[in-house]
């Protein structure tokens, strides 16, 4: 899917008339603070292929707005009361967006009011709309040193139209959407119906995504915590194959439809005999086929390891029998269910080897919740400080229907339908995927292959 | 400084004649692997408003080489000698960059020989070239457990015509040298001293400098894993004031003319009061001055925890008749050798604090050798060795007088003059800076003030 | 059952008739080391009310042998060969007492070889005999640094005459077994049959239990390190209970017997409302059964936080028809394979929660693998290291058919058969589980009470 | 010093008349819950040597209170206020100490006020009693994740009266008093003016040492979360050394006169060449000196770690003519000012290297700071929840003057004056230092020797 300039606009909801309280807030008596150029842009791309392509002017080629704060703004900061909801699967670093977005509201643009809606969009429905949390700075000051979200989160939209009037019975001027795909879903339809009534609200996205599968974003918050916390777990099976006769470790880690936590932790761990991803069929018999890999480790060096995407190998599960169709329904996110691979490869690769006379010790971990739920790491800790701050000029500013993100190192404003229009995936033909085959030495597929071109220039 | 597409050009050896082994090693019986296309190249500016300043044609925007494996190679494998050293300080992932390569030049590109030369560059002269180490995948499979160089390191160039005579006397063909400022330079001079005498020897250098001050690189490898260790003295520094009587909390961290670990840390920790680095001057005194702002956080809030970068703040040594004249010699890396900042601030907050009957409870913490000396994280880890990667495949293409970095997230080849050409350092107008200042709530100067313009997007 | 000093005496192979090395190893030219006195022991017993049970004199009172350096020693150091296996299931702190036992033999006592046995006992078979690993202070320099065992393990019993042939095969003169209960009890088959055929090896124990349920150890190496992670996961399942709508996280810890590890992480995480050992029965249902208790935390507080030991409520899959009964076979270690408590609760407390409209979130880890393979910590490397030396004093002495252990803090001498003649259990009268109960409120018991006597002054 | 029976006796305010409440807070409708015996005793010794010595009946053999519950208490738990003050330098443990205290008086024996008084004794000054912290479990939630003390601290002592005004202006019953040597002398000090004027108020003191050198403690609380926090400090001096040219790292811990922390964390860390404690006197000189060690490392290995404890080698200063004597005055808290052996070792060793032409690379830590404001870690926690539990039921039941411990893994009452009666040391006959020893092959003294005896078996 191509994209033009114009699909990457932000929306507004006015001109903006208020001098920024930054003046007084960011500077001593003679000095004045520093503001984003109204106009600058970064490029969606960055290399003379992909720019070549194109052909366009440099004033039509597809940008991003650049986020920061601005001299003038939309709103009148004594007059704004914003809301704050989380949604969907916890991730680390949740709290410190919520910490940021309220220091930054509270402190810098002196707004006096954030209201936190609990337990996700079921904060916003009509039964839940006034059992709010009053997020103040002293409320959230040290609510980064633990993970999850003090707001709680759920799966599952909600009426748009009864949102709305949560909104608007709440007096919320500004709403920020902490969501994965179902809660950026969920943002567009909320800033269309705020639209369609003509109300002055501004809806701003802050993408979480533990998968890292949400597009334009060089990393989602939260996955350099969790791929680091996964490592651990890839040396826990490591050491327990090593230990054990014929050992065989198996660790599931988490990605939908992404490879991304994978592909990192097995490089990072440096352990991973064999990584499995989404993105990459593979075949368990025939002599290329990954049961006649695992087979070979064992026998020359005495066990394997192996790192294994939640998604990867869907295709195999209905090859098998298994109830991978049915599984196949969505959850109340609107994800969906996926068949048990982990145990499909644990009984596979059991029955292999105990035919081929190496009965195995067989190490299985999922440490799904052990992972998302920790608090974010220094680094992400930075990311969520400045993401949050992003958001809050955004919102101020009058952008709406808009999600903040990272796009190669430079915070930018995404149209919010956009974040949902396509997936982030581990190119098997990019750089990323091959570090990953250049160190665990694994071929480039698991039986019958494909045609492969030229390496792509990624950035993942 | 303004580059030319013709500055950001990489020299090559000659002529790319044999087959990449890839061939063999990343593909199954019926699957090729995949490479780099020769001629694409990264974008170095990707706002529309720098590529706007330039009003070129796309053909001649300045761009780097994109880095990755090529389908056709300079050297021949099977000929290969590769030589490794480490120089000046420790920075984490230093064993992780040795591993990588290691792996890579052994399993993928099947060389059969590398050698580790000892010590820095004092293992290229002729009294130690002879004392190398073997490296070979066995050797260095568990050392990025630990931080360090299991080559050793050492400040100091050495001559460049002995250090030639070395690599031809151990017949070495490519040499990767890892080090910051001295060991970029001296990595050019080696290079150049190779050129002039028409040497086929290929000189790839790996940058490395834990205060990420090195031009054209998004954050140089260690540099989170640093951050992120520096923030446990933050939290201990405040721990401590918090604890005390007037509590004041110094932690002055790595950074001689650059504070990207004070300012990431501090953003990190959440618990700094003020954040002083070298990009931007401080007074002590007036009603605007440091000490001011120091006691009245102790007066209001019972203490104070400052972040200090060791460069930070040189100018008041040579006011208070500290010996920083003297002291600004260099050491044997050609670094100046700073004053000490630390000394001054304790005495004279002390002598504030006391003279107005806050008499405080001082603590200190100068943690350098245990930030430096840690093994990397789990980012730096995947880092490291996909530099490692890139390298391998830069000299195994014949690249030379080369660095490669990560421009951006997309990994590049850098001409090693040019890393020595300029600094990165916090921009006080870029968007990092004002994220430290909507966090502390720091005035944007201590003392006079400066005029300030646009805030720049920065991608830092 | 009542043990008398008779059974606390430890079997000597003969008359010690060298002297200890030490005096060169540990002494400058004017001193000479120092040495434990033969006679010392350390009482079994050390309230008052327990010793005047008794009645006896002091010289009658049951005792230890004291561990450490004797003057004399049995072995002479030049003719030893010594040989070490590690048993069962994996435990922190294994490479550290194989480091430890390495370096004290060849350094100190100046051993000139030591054999690793590989894979448990199976290593000590006929046809794996050969198959060792030479074990070096330079190839033992830094196992410690990872989990697992260097010499691999499994678990079974072998013949203990083709063990015996084993030994006398590869010349050992002392052979050290670290294992838990089976591997105690294999050792002491072993030793039966070496005194059997009147050899002259001497068998050392060295006690390994990750749930701390061996007999006549304060605490067993590696126990802290273990309930130290298990917290992690404590903490995790928390904040995943907070942040789900009726959340309820429940983790399994290890603990087949006792409910060492279940006590003191739920202590140390202090985030359990409920924490279910094996010592202690409980009812699911009834207005005091563990079902109401559930019900009332998720009404009153929003979400609750169970901490479950593997062994904990076996009698109640018998009651729900659960196949406990043929579960409870054993495995090759000879333990009980236990039902799944987990999945049984799991189940109840979902359909019991949906019954009374309260839908649950359940969250739900059991780490094992993650918590058993990690590296010692700290304190545990501190005591391997310790024990280690005390088991090689033990074995240089002559003593054989011994375990050493630590006894309220001292190092002593056990005789093997007792090590496995009981078992080491959470005393419900015991004031650590006092210390459960007063944190969490949980009542004594769920379901249908007991009555309770004295608390008893434990020092576990 | 001798202790004897009667030495070891706790006083009591009176006779204990009041039923606990534990019968209703931790019992269900049939059970009751469990008490210590109140007779019971734990021997004060307890190896068969010691005890031979006395020659005592059992009935006089000297011992301790068992801590833990009674069934009847002193306090009418519905009228009580309590207080806490937090004394000293930092310790890990701290807040994990004050929340156990407010847990357990206000849950379990329901208690309604607590107050903290701010910043050590200061905190009970006519001046500052009002300005006290409401505690309530609430408010003590979640203060155990963080370091340091929340009432803040100080050094030096009060006014035993003026303290004693200020327990009645404010209507405190029982005084908990966290603290070290300098908090236990003013507990003692405060608790005798009480008696002097025959007011009802139990005083509690729980000993606070992170060097380990109170008596009748096994090892004080934070003492193992600060030796592992000290291991990263050797490991990383051990990694620099390693790294550079005659590479000399030295750690300067904690330790006044007593090097426990030294010696653990050597033997964790096992990196430690060298391991120099206040206990074992060293010369620098002569071919057995110091300096001779040192030299021997870096020629034969090519780099030396020394662990050093900052009271060790004082005598040394003394002979260099440093500024021991006036260093020698004594802090607020009473405690000796220590002089600088960290300098002079630098200073000697550097001279004596580079005289003999191996001019050095010195790296030298001193992580005070760094290592006693961390949080507690498991185990820890453990015992500071244990330790404030026992607290508790001692102030309960009408013990005053009383300290609680644990001794030999047993709760125990100390007579407060007991514990600044003697200090805990590091034996140099002892199995510990025996340890060390073994780990580092250093030799038993640096320079000329003393004469050694019997190890004893010690329990440290």
């Amino acid at each position: 899917m191509t994209l033009h300039l114009d699909d990457l606009r932000v929306r507004r909801l006015g001109e903006c008339r208020y001098d920024s309280p930054f003046s007084e807030t960011l500077s001593t008596k003679q000095t004045s603070p520093h503001y984003v150029a109204e106009g600058d842009r970064v490029l969606l791309e960055d290399t003379v292929s992909m720019l070549a392509d194109h052909g366009l002017p440099l004033g039509r080629i597809p940008s991003f707005e650049a986020a920061g704060p601005r001299r003038k703004i939309y709103f009148d900061p004594s007059q704004v009361t914003a809301g704050i909801v989380t949604c969907g699967g916890l991730c680390p670093g949740l709290n410190n967006v919520i910490r940021g977005l309220v220091q930054e509201i509270y402190v810098h643009y002196q707004v006096k009011q954030v209201l936190g809606f609990r337990n996700g969009l079921q904060g916003l429905t009509a039964a839940h709309r006034d059992d709010t949390i009053e997020l103040t700075p002293d409320r959230v000051r040290d609510i980064h040193n633990a993970g999850g979200t003090i707001l709680g989160s759920s799966r599952g939209g909600q009426d748009a139209d009864e949102m709305v009037d949560t909104l608007v019975s709440r007096g919320i001027d500004i709403m920020f959407v902490i969501g994965g795909d179902g809660g950026m879903r969920a943002a567009t339809f909320l800033s269309e119906a705020i639209r369609a009534r003509g109300l002055d609200i501004a809806v701003i996205g802050v993408p979480k995504t533990i998968d890292n599968d949400l597009p334009f974003t060089d990393q989602s918050f939260g996955f350099q915590s969790a791929f680091a916390r996964a490592t651990d777990f890839i040396s826990a099976v490591a050491v327990e194959a090593a230990a054990g006769l014929n050992g065989v470790g198996i660790v599931k880690l988490m990605g939908r439809h992404s490879g991304f936590i994978a592909s990192y932790a097995a490089l990072a761990a440096n352990a991973a005999d064999i990584v499995l991803i989404p993105e990459i069929p593979f075949a368990l018999g025939g002599p290329d086929g990954l049961l006649a890999h695992v087979e070979q480790h064992v026998r020359t060096k005495g066990h394997v390891v192996i790192v294994l995407a939640e998604g990867a190998g869907q295709e195999l599960l209905e090859e098998h029998g298994l109830p991978q169709q049915n599984g196949r329904g969505t959850d109340a996110s609107g994800n969906l269910k996926l068949g048990d691979i982990g145990g499909l490869l644990q009984a596979s690769i059991t029955a292999h080897l105990t035919a081929v006379g190496l009965s195995p010790t067989m190490r299985y971990i999922d440490p799904s919740y052990a992972v998302r739920s920790i608090a974010a790491n220094a680094y992400d800790s930075v990311y969520c400080l400045r993401l949050a701050h992003a958001a809050v000029h955004a919102a101020m500013a009058g952008r709406t229907e808009a999600a903040v993100a990272r796009w190669r190192r430079r915070f930018v404003h995404v149209p919010l339908s956009l974040m949902t229009s396509r997936r982030n995936q581990v190119d098997p033909d990019g750089d990323l995927w091959m570090s990953v085959l250049e160190t665990t030495c694994q071929p480039a597929v698991f039986g019958p292959a494909r045609d492969r071109g030229m390496v792509r220039i990624g950035f993942c």
